[in-house]
């Protein structure tokens, strides 16, 4: 294995109140230690940044455990076996794994099975694509929309944060199944790309403000599945317009992960009632086992160009807390990822 | 027929602003008309009370719509044939049907097939029990327990409103499958008796202000049931205590109908997305081709005294202002309903 090599970390200083600042993360740097028998040590090459991360950062329980003070900040990402003790993983292999916002990442043999890691297949996507449609966004999408969503050719699917991770797998999928899909995402030219690359029906500019009359028009026979990635005032909006036995998925709530104020709950949520109607939430490890068919239903429709994957790439481990930042002010455009190396 | 029969009848005279006032009523009284062929003339025994009622006194789209002024409130009642030119009912037949707050419900032949009357079986059940346990509050609390929440022995089940019509059924018929089973109630004599009587495992008074304790107490290992009757601060609290693939059956608000500010919508529904849980709206009527399926298996637990059911009765159509104040402070102690004829 490579000798003497220094780790460069982003670790968790403080927990945020609101927005996270440059004051709530810490820069360390380290050796990396010896391998033991069966570890295997990961380059991190791409780090997927995720709204899910600010939940992390909050103590308290959630489907997943806080990431505690002093911790290096999870992240997932792919990488490239640079030393192994593991007759499973050679120098080389590419891996999505739970890497952590740091230049490399051993995994101790005892945490391996636990730890998510697979190897992934760069002739079916470049890394990228693999933290995107490939990637946990890309199962979160998939087995949201099948699974929750249960989409039916000519139904109508309203989707929100359309131009994200999540949003643009959505969409594409949708429509490859006979959907009528609307985006919502922020500003004209997310709002055009979604139409004019990825073949939505319409897509509304929230920032506009005119969501409600957007959905009016673009959505005339009412809306089937609504995907939400934002919660808040948008929610409340599409319920409003909601069919029966509509399906809405929640996936997030990107709007209220910075709150200092309690979160706003829908309350428009009697027009579930109403509509006899369903909002069910969806947590994408509970698929792992099906990824593989996932994966390669995703990488098919990549391949034969009927699916595309936009990603907005920032690079350098140092400018992590701003590149982050872009999630929550809407500014990323595409599924956003850190590059550390190449 | 009879001849020259005074009809007197209730009339929504305003749209109410709050709790619904004498003032937004009418009392009118008019001769009952001469049947035409294929009518039936029927005598209003008792009337149901519902909580929904307050819902069809606003404007605007609902899952049926508003009583529109100067009609005749809706309300659904067990009654008697009185005259009939129609060969499928004779005179003596008791029947359920939407009768309306009065006297006497012409059901003109044309109207017949969609008025959603049908025969009731006086040995299988009391009238009042026909508005009860075997009636719209028992198959809401039957299909919306089993379709949505799709209870399984061993689970906990919690249900709002416990000592109202659907609670009372909903908990019964819950503890008959094999769930654990705790009320929210108000006040200590319904609680009391939903334990003793109804054989509930416990039952939380809201009114004593403990509900996120008493959940605590009672369902020690979480609820995988939520049935909600009331919304608001209780469904909330709730929210915090769901299992993993958790239903919520969102069934009604009374907590929320007579809000003259905006519904509170629940806060904690991302608890939805951490649990991979689900909150779904029943509407009674999508199941009417299943209820004689359902009132016989009721009725077999009410003839076995494997059920109870308990009813609320109030004297006089003259009464019905303030009977149906009843449900909306909570005083009324079982299923509500009010006697204009025996």
């Amino acid at each position: 294995m490579p000798n003497a090599l220094i780790n460069h970390q982003v670790r968790l200083a403080a927990r945020p109140v609101g927005l996270p600042t440059r004051a709530d993360w810490s820069f360390t740097s380290e050796a990396v230690p010896e391998l033991g028998d069966g570890d295997v040590l990961v380059k991190t090459l791409y780090l997927s940044l995720d709204p899910a991360m600010r939940g992390w950062m909050n103590e308290g329980k959630s489907y997943i455990a806080p990431v505690g003070i002093g911790e290096v900040m999870r992240a997932g990402g792919v990488g490239q076996v640079v030393a192994s003790k593991n007759a499973a993983f050679v120098v080389g292999d590419h891996v999505n794994a739970g890497l952590g916002v740091q230049e490399y990442c051993l995994i101790p043999a005892k945490a391996l099975k636990g730890s998510g890691i697979f190897k992934i297949d760069p002739r079916l996507g470049t890394p990228t694509q693999w933290l995107n449609v490939l990637g946990m966004p890309g199962m979160t999408a998939y087995f949201g929309l099948m699974d929750v969503g249960q989409p039916k050719a000519g139904e109508t699917l309203v989707v929100s944060g359309a131009a994200g991770a999540v949003g643009q797998t959505v969409g594409q999928v949708a429509k490859i199944l006979g959907c009528r899909v609307v985006g919502i995402a922020g500003g004209a030219s997310k709002c055009d790309w979604v139409v004019r690359e990825l073949g939505f029906d319409a897509c509304i500019d929230y920032k506009a403000g005119a969501v409600r009359e957007g959905l009016k028009q673009h959505c005339p026979d009412g809306v089937d599945i609504y995907f939400d990635n934002v919660g808040g005032d948008i929610l409340d909006t599409v319920l409003t317009r909601i069919n029966r036995k509509a399906r809405i998925i929640i996936c997030g709530a990107i709007s209220q992960y910075n709150n200092t104020t309690p979160v706003k709950g829908p309350a428009n949520y009697l027009s579930l009632l109403v509509n006899r109607a369903r909002m069910e939430g969806i947590v994408v490890f509970d698929y792992a086992d099906r990824y593989p068919q996932a994966v390669a239903e995703l990488a098919g429709y990549l391949r034969s160009g009927k699916m595309k994957s936009k990603e907005d790439v920032v690079v350098g481990l140092s400018t992590f807390p701003e590149a982050l930042l872009k999630l929550f002010n809407g500014e990323n455009f595409g599924k956003l990822v850190l590059q550390v190396a190449s």
